[in-house]
């Protein structure tokens, strides 16, 4: 017991320093670690299978909708993202420059990609030709660069690793479905996948992509009651396609300019997989995205057949499972324990001379900690159904979190109070001028989330300036 | 059949123009397309779906060695870069530098990694402490920048695509195990995979990597007979490990350096596929890598149930089978013959009004056009036979032509005359100087591909100098 205290001793006090509980959970953990390129990570091993599986599950899902990769130049002419005059300002500032190559100066710098937008506008132009061609639906898992003041380990990175999707179509009613399509998808990856509910929604003009139409997103909330801005779907109308001239001869044989989409997640995700289900004892994986599932833990491992047993229980669980055997002998269990605590994985198994006599082991869930004596010959069956259960807990816990911090305000004060006590969501009725959102701001250093989907009539008036007000905005402070 | 003679007039005679041919086939073959960033190219979807393959492929093998994929940062501090001697020597000329970023004058440059030993090392110098740690072998799929004054598509990039393997062991021998066992697998994916035989063996001095103990390479030959650098292990010793003080506690409780490795494949694959098995009809691709490996091509789909037959063959196929029905309207029969040649798809099916009454369907080869009438109820079974034939055949076929392209030279004038008349490979006997091997270059244009594990005695003088030799080495002209 004191081994244990002592170990976890090594991370912050979840409840008392959250930044400082995130970043040791990243180091401790083995996801990531900083490097000699100042705010950028390395992603180590555990980390990055972490992005894999995500990448995994979303790629199959982008390509049942008919997404095809591509891959696109990191290097994008300096005269190529001066062209759409929205989408230059919003991300200038943030742009890193080559500006010598091959031992001379160039001529023209190269920027490296923050987006592609520009990028794909400028080669779909080159090949689009006829409405037949039509639509592209292209995607890349890539890495972009933006060169952020105030960086934290996969939240904001300068370098991050992200798929971004980019679409032209025929008519601006296919290219509205696709942006819509690709944020249902989304919500699945992040609600079903990574066991998060998240709030969709329509970002205000204030909020939305430098270059968009409009910005859908979706935001999930950390345990510390702050929103992350999870992913999200753009619909650009022609805003790149006129200036880009990416046009087609259309069905009654006239020019006309394609509607563009785009949309993205990123290793962000991660970061919100570990503020959404992390606890004072580490990270805590959903079963679907946990690289390793079950962890054994032999005990007494120097006794006579318990290491043959637990690595035969490893060899018949492993088709279905993705499992493994810690049989480190320089460490002690209750060292294992933390370690597989720590690491967030879902189950392990603990196994000792007198579970084998009796023909059991013991199941420990990461979420409750609960323990369970399991038949070894029901194991697989146990183990399934555990795992699924553990899925749907995580989901429900963060449900039940979800709707305790979202509360509803209809004054600035109640705004501010409830905001300060709980953190979380305010919905609040808003009347669409932009002075209100920043005052907002200022006052609560809440920003609009989004204008959700399903609205609700809280109140007829503006929770800043009292006007008349007919939208509801979701409120939050951000990471 | 004039349409035929048409379509094919559209890219450059094979036999006359190969280099025009293999810009063409990269082009019409929609693989990839130039870009306003010079010197880097788009890679389009049905490009970056064999390179997906590729990737599929290796990944798994890799895996099962224990590989562990990470993601570093793309942009290496300069300083890091400078470490190395050999290193920085080799790559400094070939870089591209970030010089401003965020609005501001960055204090130290950073490079765009051209490969990232350098990167790994530094890391591994953090997190390395014990013998007990060891090894580490990963890896990383991402993109890398070489500022090559010529390019050449998918060839010769400035920017491209690959993975970077980088491990560091306790012993040397355990190091160059590795090395040869990742040649090995590079081996496995080129013949088994791409259907290309390789030959392999150790670098000379001049030709090894910039920093390395011993360069290990995977050569193959195109059409034409020229050297392709497919892949390459390296063997690294402590040159880095000693500069970037990647040391640990052995297991006499001693500080020691570790033993390192480096390996990689890259999109430069596609290339050698293309240029490997490729024809006068455009691209061949082994039925393994083919994105696509079946195309069903309907005759007068106008006519009833012809096209409801295809969709119904398309759908008892599609589980085992990568599979495509090109059911459009726009083009004839003709045109989609030509297409499906043009992009390498190995075996496509016709299927007509009479076809179907007879309860058959036509085969056609890509490797030999060889036509098969097929009953329906048989056409499973048969279509994996002629996959697996194909795929034997292609490699069969590029066996055939590197025995007739490897000879003997014993004298200069013997080699400049064979590697004139015949491209293709030399072997010859070296001596060991660099000064022969400059020579040998001046005089016929060929590197030295490598000195091959299987050494013969061709005779005891080198083919330039006529000095005492007991090295074998093989010859050639290289893209």
């Amino acid at each position: 017991m004191a081994k244990k205290e002592e170990f976890v001793k090594d991370i912050a006090n979840i409840d008392e320093d959250f930044a400082k509980w995130y970043t040791d959970i990243v180091k401790k953990a083995d996801l990531a670690d900083y490097t000699d390129t100042k705010g950028c990570i390395a992603i180590k091993p555990y980390g990055f299978a972490i992005w894999e599986n995500i990448q995994n599950y979303a790629d199959k899902l982008f390509k049942e909708t008919g997404v095809k990769n591509v891959y696109f130049p990191v290097l994008i002419p300096d005269s190529l993202l001066q062209k759409e005059k929205d989408h230059v300002e919003g991300f200038a500032p943030e742009v890193a420059y080559v500006t010598e190559a091959g031992g001379e100066k160039l001529e023209e710098k190269l920027c490296i990609r923050p987006t592609s937008e520009t990028m794909f506008s400028n080669l779909f132009s080159k090949w689009l030709k006829s409405w037949r061609d039509l639509p592209y639906v292209y995607n890349q898992w890539c890495s972009v660069l933006r060169w952020e003041k105030e960086t934290r380990p996969f939240l904001r990175s300068r370098e991050f690793l992200w798929q971004e999707g980019h679409t032209i179509h025929e008519t601006e009613k296919e290219a509205r479905e696709r942006t819509i399509q690709m944020l249902e998808i989304y919500t699945k990856i992040v609600e079903d996948f990574l066991a998060i509910p998240v709030l969709t929604g329509r970002k205000t003009e204030k909020e939305k992509f430098s270059g968009a139409e409009e910005t859908y997103t979706i935001e999930t909330l950390t345990r510390d009651g702050r929103a992350l801005q999870s992913g999200t779907s753009h619909y650009f109308g022609q805003n790149f396609t006129k200036p880009f001239e990416v046009k087609f001869q259309n069905r009654e044989g006239k020019e006309e300019y394609a509607y563009q989409t785009s949309w993205g997640i990123s290793t962000r995700l991660i970061g919100a997989v570990i503020m959404a289900h992390g606890d004072e004892r580490g990270l805590k994986l959903p079963p679907k995205l946990a690289p390793i599932q079950v962890r054994i833990i032999p005990i007494a491992m120097h006794k006579e057949g318990v290491l043959e047993k637990a690595e035969e229980i490893k060899k018949s669980l492993e088709k279905d499972f993705r499992i493994e055997l810690d049989a480190r002998e320089q460490v002690t269990p209750g060292f294992k324990f933390n370690d597989c605590e720590l690491k967030g994985i879902p189950v392990r198994i603990e196994i000792g001379p007198r579970d084998i006599e009796n023909g059991e082991c013991i199941l420990v869930r990461r979420d409750t900690f609960e323990k369970v004596v399991v038949k070894l010959e029901e194991l697989n069956v146990k183990l399934k159904e555990m795992l699924e259960d553990i899925q749907n807990n995580m989901y429900n816990m963060c449900k039940k979190r979800l709707e305790e911090k979202t509360q509803i305000a209809t004054t600035m004060e109640e705004f501010e109070k409830k905001i300060n006590e709980n953190q979380g969501y305010i919905k609040a009725m808003w009347c669409g001028d932009e002075e209100c959102e920043n005052k907002i701001k200022d006052l609560t250093g809440a920003h609009s989330r989004c204008i959700p989907f399903n609205q609700e009539e809280i109140s007829d008036k503006c929770v800043c300036c009292g006007k008349h007000a007919n939208t509801m905005v979701v409120w939050g402070r951000q990471y």
